[in-house]
């Protein structure tokens, strides 16, 4: 019998479009075919992937699309933009992978799914926008799309105004079931895209939200849906440090989600940075028994062989 | 024991974007709320529905925002706006029949797949870009445009420039295994809008194109590939005719596909509007036994009944 083990891989936006790039098409394909290229290893040992991309970049060139268009045709909301990422990252990691596979004669399939995930309304995040998205803008700038969109917009010391949005927590991945039986019939499922489609529902039913969601939350809430034996959260560092910056900064290497915990409390992880990481992945190991590994996608081969990358692991599994 | 028919409904992107409608996302969103309230009277017939929309006017959309900001961000290309308008427009369509589900009570699931769609690299449409698509362009901003994006323009008499695209017909869903998946675990599931992403392969693997896909002929495809009972492809019109705009004009209610193969052979209907939605009906008759619905959406409910609408069936149902 084939061992089935499926990994959950969470990455930002910005693996396909890095700092200071435009976001040529070419070139975020281009990253895309690397990515489809170390991932591959995992599949060849014997793991289904769950892709749980996020889209801060790419979402942020869509909102100057639309502002851009906007005397022309009707702009999209939030919700619509990051349905719309989905759509074509999804599409460029879907060619890369199936293209990674068949270049092992893998026959199996790759698919993308649009993913709706259940936030709360009465998420406190909704009222309080904290989110920055998008580009930079001059302060005039800032005036017309305060006017003209109801944005709104915080100053950033020294680099302009940018739009703020409500950042609610994923309760509930709405098509969770399909998202399992996808990974029961293809190598690996694309899913839950920049966080998922913000949903929510009431007496008249579902309605989308001007919001985003953290990639990583979601990732995690995935994890525990699909019952992952690992999450991958690859981020720009090759590892977890403590005391990161200081003459003291060590590098964890295995640590036990007590010990993870203890230090996010410790403040050890900044908010917006390795703080949300770690606390997404708590509930996945000590609740469902997972494993969590949190490095870049220039180490992560290095980390399949355990010579990289942090690990997060049960208290149980500690020796 | 239920039991369980599939139909497969096509409809183009205007159904959502109706003529000289500027595309306002309240307006998608509530055409889909009515689209959904009669194609839910199929579902309670026992239908599953497999629905193929279009993106015409969605696409124009895109790529007039691709247009309009290129100077600002890098434009994706047509592939990639195809899947973006999937991710948009499958979004506005999962939450409508999602709530009209729930209307019911029906808790059965939604969902989105993005689809990429095999066409041949050698079909000779490929070197033949002939399908219209986008706005109309005054002559000094199409000579702005050939040079800026390479893109194949034509002359419309009267009304400006346009641009024209390679539109290839469909050889294979890529992934047409997991839409049958899908198909047994959702009531609705919305795959091959705006026709598929058009991708073709060859030794290097899988690529896009800068094409489109007539999404009759993806819908009849699919109609083929999940063993469909019913295609369902809505148009402008209640039923189809013969002399069409003639004195012996004469409503079409119920033919065999060998009639309709006649009547096209005659050329009773139009390349560009009916021709293409009766030509790729007629394999999907003949060779799979099913039954071909053209009408409105207007007229839905009365063709469900009976009283409206053209029915296209195989031979031996003729009497």
């Amino acid at each position: 019998m084939v061992e089935t083990k499926t990994a959950v891989v969470a990455f930002g936006g910005n693996a396909l479009i890095m700092k200071d790039e435009p976001g040529l098409q070419e070139a975020q394909m281009a990253h895309a075919d690397k990515l489809a290229a170390v991932l591959l290893r995992f599949i060849e040992k014997g793991y289904r992937l769950l892709l749980v991309h996020g889209n801060g970049p790419q979402v942020g060139n869509s909102l100057i699309r639309m502002e851009e268009s906007v005397t022309k045709v009707p702009a999209l909301s939030l919700d619509a933009c990051v349905a719309m990422t989905e759509g074509s990252i999804g599409f460029f990691l879907e060619l890369s992978f199936r293209n990674a596979l068949a270049g092992i004669g893998d026959g199996r399939d790759v698919v993308t799914v649009l993913t709706p995930v259940e936030v709360s309304a009465e998420d406190p995040r909704i009222k309080n926008p904290s989110k920055p998205i998008g580009p930079f803008y001059s302060g005039y700038r800032a005036d017309y799309l305060v006017r003209m969109f109801d944005w709104d917009l915080v100053e950033d010391a020294g680099r302009g105004y940018r739009r703020v949005v409500a950042s609610p927590k994923p309760i509930r991945i709405v098509n969770e079931g399909l998202v399992r039986v996808l990974l029961e019939h293809a190598a690996v499922v694309i899913a839950g895209g920049g966080g998922g489609i913000p949903v929510t529902r009431d007496g008249q039913g579902w309605r989308g939200l001007e919001a985003v969601i953290d990639k990583d939350y979601t990732a995690a809430l995935m994890s525990e849906v699909v019952d992952a034996e690992l999450f991958i959260n690859l981020t720009a560092v090759d590892h977890v440090s403590v005391d990161f910056g200081m003459e003291t900064e060590r590098r964890l290497e295995k640590i036990t989600v007590s010990e993870a915990e203890r230090h996010l409390r410790d403040g050890q992880f900044p908010p917006g940075s390795m703080g949300p990481k770690i606390d997404a992945s708590i509930a996945f190991c000590r609740e469902k028994g997972g494993t969590v590994l949190i490095t870049s996608v220039e180490a992560l081969a290095e980390a399949l062989q355990g010579n990289a990358g942090t690990l997060i692991v049960p208290d149980e599994e500690s020796s």
